[in-house]
């Protein structure tokens, strides 16, 4: 221990130069001497590898060695850890993350994508080689997810891990409540504010959040990561009057994350849900990300913060760099790949209560047709209010249901379709007990 | 990293089997396959000790070896870690934790008192014998907050923490605002519930929250832990009335532990402040903790959870022996001891707007004396209100200054009680912008 010191410095390249990897640099220029005295050693770059090499990032690259291919900078003899900050679930990240593993190296990766499709077998190949992946940047930003429940939780079963991990998705919701503004409408506004991805439905689809999910739940339940059997919902289905009838019964809609492991199997989804507006995760605005991590011990356990940006996401960065400084040898999903259990997705989530939305056409009748269907599919009602439609012939109708399974509110959802008197598709959001 | 599994048990001497000990027990025996898989290694207990041993703690102990005395517990050769569980700043644990590290163990502890006043001693003791001391357990309960400080924060400078760390104050507070009862009255519910210490003014009196705070700021700026420089004031002056009227003007009371460095020195103060009622801190209700930690990266982290109980203090010790039998080895405060630094206790805290509240005799002139002083004394008024005193010759009197130092806001208090139209001592409490 009183010889760490003298320890060689840590050596890393980083792969992609966007604002996460000037970040880092900023980081590990400016605060080298804390960074040692924490790590019991030196963090220094080698090498650095991006698309452009002439594009001024705002930090200094000169001293660094560089690649144009992040394949050859994650092999080279003299990194130790090699940083992935490219992104992408395949193409380059996948390649030079596999050739550092290949090489011995460590990596650490903010990309959520690569690790959410390929992580149980990257995670193989890294355990083979005495090698770990430390993905703390890629799970709600800034916040010390990953850290809090592998390492501060490691004596818990977790029994369920909810997540707010979309900024961009919490802002838009957030938005259309304050200013009483359309989905559309707000998300434009997003859009010229540079907060959407170049491909949207990555952000307003849920899958970016779902990667995210996929990433928890396999640590959270020690089982084989699997995005594929995340139940996604975006939120391009939610209008302006769901959230204030939401608002009117206490409840705010937030695109949130749900694992757990039930004896149907293990539950993700991730989709617009009511919480209560009392609850941390009602009360979060904006683009602010929140992980509530529920385990047999410590109850529940809220983290809120940051969830994106060039510090936060870097300062997770370093966490996992000065994890590995200090000799730090975590499992890449926190056990051993071989006890990763394979679990199949639950064939239906826990029963929740329903919020339904549905536009009637102004029949005699009509009503109480609805009521029917509902009653005959075996979903019960707990309230049901008929809007002001006097301009319309439309009426809107609300129903919250009392606690039901998934199947029978499917089954009632298709009865209405079917009744004659139902306008459009009606929506369905499920209220979460949190 | 594939050897692991073919380590030796790391084992455990448990000393103190009140519920905490009794629940970390229960998670060893209980989650023994899942901690040996997260660990790399069994972890086992060997020893344990407590003044009686016939006492039932609803877990078996015959298959561990029994010590009546600590000392020798911690010295025994068949341990490798540990666990004080006894608490107190001297006596038994001091002498314990003494003898554990002088034999070559490694230390987990849930003491905050035992840290708070000797932990710099012991932090060298530990570091001259290449162990280390782990006190996840001793600051806010099951929240991760030294690992999220330590390890999760690491690559950041941290700015400021701040936290509502006594589960016992904010029953209280809140209490008292909920049932709208006075303190006394809450006072005595909380003791009957059995909520409150042996000796109370270590809940009340800010003294418990203060050894938390102490060891917080320790890690957080790399400085000697000196509980003798917090700042303490209790919750016993707060009045059902300034609840109420914080309220009013969007303000909760929370006993607030605050720790920044200023040009001035190291702040730390632990006092009953007014912080905005729609901030995370604003919103914690009943006994449960809240952290705030700020980096110059990161942003804000918000931490949330039990901050006591036995399952969620168990977790938080599991977190550390876990920690120690993957064979991390962090130093007892982030750094070495000869990096941590003295730093002396800031002679002002950073200037605030404050909460004043004062009986006004109700004489000609009264309020314009009161005016006149504050003003005299440099103390600018942003809100002031009188209100209704018809049945009684006192009028209570509010004031919200502007932001001002401690200096300002003590002059006016002691020109005020010199005016002869102020009845007792006035209040005053910091206006906390979190």
């Amino acid at each position: 221990m009183t010889t760490q010191n003298t320890q060689a410095p840590l050596r890393l390249g980083i792969a992609g130069l966007g604002t996460v990897g000037a970040g880092v640099i900023k980081i590990i220029r400016s605060q080298a001497e804390q960074i040692a005295a924490r790590s019991g050693r030196a963090v220094e770059i080698t090498a650095v590898s991006a698309r452009s090499k002439d594009k001024d990032r705002g930090v200094p690259l000169s001293s660094y060695a560089w690649e144009d291919d992040p394949v050859k900078l994650a092999a080279r003899d003299d990194i130790d850890v090699f940083v992935e900050l490219m992104g992408g679930s395949d193409g380059p990240a996948k390649a030079a993350t596999e050739a550092a593993l290949a090489a011995g190296k460590d990596v650490v990766t903010a990309n959520k994508a690569l690790l959410a499709i390929h992580g149980h077998a990257l995670a193989a190949q890294a355990e083979n080689n005495g090698k770990t992946i430390r993905f703390e940047a890629a799970v709600a930003g800034g916040i010390p997810v990953m850290k809090s429940l592998t390492e501060g939780l490691a004596g818990n079963e977790i029994t369920r891990v909810m997540g707010v991990m979309n900024g961009t998705c919490n802002y838009i919701l957030t938005r259309m409540e304050s200013a009483g503004l359309p989905y559309a409408e707000v998300f434009e506004e997003a859009n010229k504010l540079g907060y959407l991805e170049a491909d949207p439905t990555l952000d307003v689809g849920g899958i970016d959040a779902g990667h995210k999910l996929a990433l928890l739940a396999a640590v959270a339940f020690g089982t084989q990561v699997n995005f594929n059997n995340v139940a996604l919902e975006g939120i391009d289905n939610v209008t302006i009057d769901d959230i204030r009838q939401a608002a009117d019964m206490g409840y705010r809609i937030k695109l949130l994350g749900v694992a757990q492991m039930t004896g149907r199997g293990q539950e993700m989804r991730m989709s617009p849900c009511l919480v209560p507006a009392a609850s941390p995760l009602g009360q979060l605005e904006g683009a602010t990300n929140m992980v509530v991590l529920e385990g047999n011990r410590v109850g529940q356990i809220v983290l809120r913060g940051a969830g994106a940006g060039e510090g936060p996401t870097a300062s997770a960065v370093m966490s996992d760099v000065i994890e590995l400084a200090r000799g730090s040898r975590i499992k890449t999903f926190g056990v051993p790949v071989d006890s990763l259990q394979s679990a199949p997705a639950a064939q239906a989530s826990a029963p929740a209560a329903y919020y339904l939305r549905l536009s009637l056409q102004d029949k005699p009748g009509a009503l109480a047709k609805v009521a029917a269907i509902l009653g005959e599919a075996g979903l019960s009602i707990d309230r049901m209010r008929q809007y002001d439609h006097s301009d319309t012939p439309i009426a809107p109708v609300l129903i919250v249901t009392h606690r039901a399974s998934r199947e029978v509110l499917e089954a009632a959802m298709t009865g209405l379709e079917g009744t004659g008197v139902v306008e459009g598709t009606p929506v369905a959001l499920r209220i979460e007990e949190v």
